[in-house]
């Protein structure tokens, strides 16, 4: 009898040791071809900056200017789309990819909205990603001009670090029971992970006016925040509600205060997400707790604010990551569904 | 006969002050839905790095594991594909926006190629975009645990040197006759600048055995490289020659030197492409020079590379960006046509 095993064992070997390209060549499960009316990308926002230590490079000169603070989108729209667009922001030390083909290699919620007929939106934050930062205090401080302690905050969050923060366990490399992000593939999730230079950035994070603006422009949209952008959809809708049609806040690091003006949070249904095993985390417990202090405050301004836990409504085993969690197309239906029940669907006019 | 005139002046400011909008929502042409039979992303590359000063923030601890040198891909795979994958790598300061939709609105060779049935992997070099960097020596240096002089190298390019860089004109802000460069949108343009680390990063750039790998699982691929990633796909083939069914080297920074050797370049049909105006730049001028020394030495190893001034072939206005220009879906027409010109179909059967 171990024969036939042995030999499933060694294929399973073979098939991590090749995933990658596996992901690429084998799908898991055949899907028809994906129909989108346009795609493309474009910037919002940005400001220009003149700077004389661009570079210390004889190759470029030190003098002139540059644009920042812009925001990178890129949009898939599918055909006959007359649901409201989806805007997907990732958080902490992680880009856009967040959305995308997750770590094992199956459909990101990037394409599976387009899929259900939402017009998807992903965004890289400023400074992060495709989104241009501001190196040159690096080089000021290098020629003596700058002090060193003007030295950009910059954070990088180790493997061992971010596996508490993202809830794969109570510590590295523990796993909590009945875990569903896919631990195997973490090598190709940690890859995911960048450099984050948002504490190094204006207040409020550039990020906030350009998804205002990206909001006006789409005449209509739900933001889709995650984890450190969890504030950014509310500091928007307190700069303006204009084309802010609902809000959905998964694993907020903050939600607004509940002692603050909450008017703005009146102005369109929003939903705070958690996934699994949030009270056995001493990072995640309390922000927890700061966001039911919210939801109660603004429903009773007059709000129509819900905040679900996933085990709550059957969903069991979601990690911070639960949009990459091997569940994550359950997780999807229950949220298309909910953005359905909430939220009124219309003919996207502005947006064909 | 003003009143008409005015009208019309009208509508092209209004155009303009809104264009980014324009360009999501009115497409200049009505193209046919876009069908594709896979899509998605994934990491190449990379490896582990233990640092003590990863933070100076309270938030997340100094000490971990970050992964670092891996390429960011992002591909489309045309339904009933039989042609060769293109695999596009950007150049300096720039990241794979580089090939997506245009400053002014127009698409980008990233789609257009798929339209024409070519599997198309769009990459964002080490250390740029979605491929993570390394911040940690910033922070070293901030706790004095590293002397200022160790400072990573990292340059920003301004507007003003970009402007000859890239050939809009003899300088900045004098135009070229005939520029095809959309220069009424060069606001959107300079977004998508961002800074350049790749002075800070060993030798060769970790994004060279990342397209090596990536070649070889793709069974296959051209490696279009576009200006300072000119040199990867021929360090590439140096490493291997496996999987690189040819290489386009579009305005390379450099091409491999003349008396170096040459065997690995005569393994796969070779394109080198310029754009107009090179004779009238200082900075492009000695490096046409230089390949043309490698085009001819390559050759008379045995190679099958050829050296192409677009308005030999009777293109003209193109700048250093000539993906991007007016002219751009002519001048990928012609590279389209040299590639099926030189390079054999085959069913892709390592991507199916």
């Amino acid at each position: 009898m171990k024969v036939p095993w042995l030999g499933v064992g060694l294929v399973l070997i073979a098939f991590a040791a090749a995933w990658p390209f596996a992901a690429q060549q084998a799908p898991a499960s055949k899907m028809p071809p994906l129909i989108v009316e346009r795609q493309g990308s474009f910037f919002v926002g940005g400001r220009d900056l003149y700077s004389e230590t661009l570079s210390t490079s004889p190759l470029y000169p030190p003098t002139g200017t540059v644009t920042v603070d812009q925001i990178y989108v890129r949009y898939q729209i599918p055909v006959d789309a007359i649901r409201h667009p989806i805007t997907l922001i990732h958080g902490c030390c992680l880009t856009g990819k967040t959305w995308e083909t997750t770590p094992d290699g199956r459909m990101g919620w990037d394409e599976y909205f387009v899929r259900k007929g939402y017009p998807t939106y992903v965004i890289d934050q400023a400074a992060r990603g495709r989104s241009a930062g501001n190196s040159s205090t690096i080089n000021s401080v290098k020629l003596g001009k700058t002090p060193l302690n003007q030295l950009p905050a910059v954070s990088e969050v180790g493997h061992e670090a971010a596996w508490t923060i993202f809830r794969f366990g109570p510590e590295y490399p523990k796993v909590f029971p009945g875990m569903q992000f896919p631990l195997d593939a973490q090598g190709e999730f940690w890859k995911q992970m960048v450099p984050d230079w948002s504490a190094s950035l204006p207040t409020p994070n550039p990020t906030v006016p350009a998804l205002s603006q990206l909001a006006a422009r789409l005449n209509g949209t739900i933001l889709v925040s995650h984890s450190q952008s969890g504030i950014y959809p509310f500091q928007a809708a307190a700069l303006s509600t204009k084309g802010i049609a609902g809000i959905v806040s998964i694993e907020p690091g903050a939600c607004p205060a509940a002692s603050g003006d909450l008017q703005p949070y009146t102005k369109m249904p929003i939903l705070v997400l958690f996934g699994d095993y949030v009270d056995l985390s001493p990072r995640w417990a309390p922000r927890l707790k700061g966001c039911q202090e919210f939801v109660a405050a603004a429903n009773k301004s007059g709000g129509n604010v819900e905040l679900v836990m996933l085990p709550d409504i059957g969903i069991h085993g979601n990690s911070h990551m639960l949009m990459q969690d091997r569940n994550s197309l359950e997780v999807a239906d229950w949220l298309l569904g909910w953005i359905d029940r909430h939220i009124e669907q219309k003919p996207q006019k502005g947006v064909r």
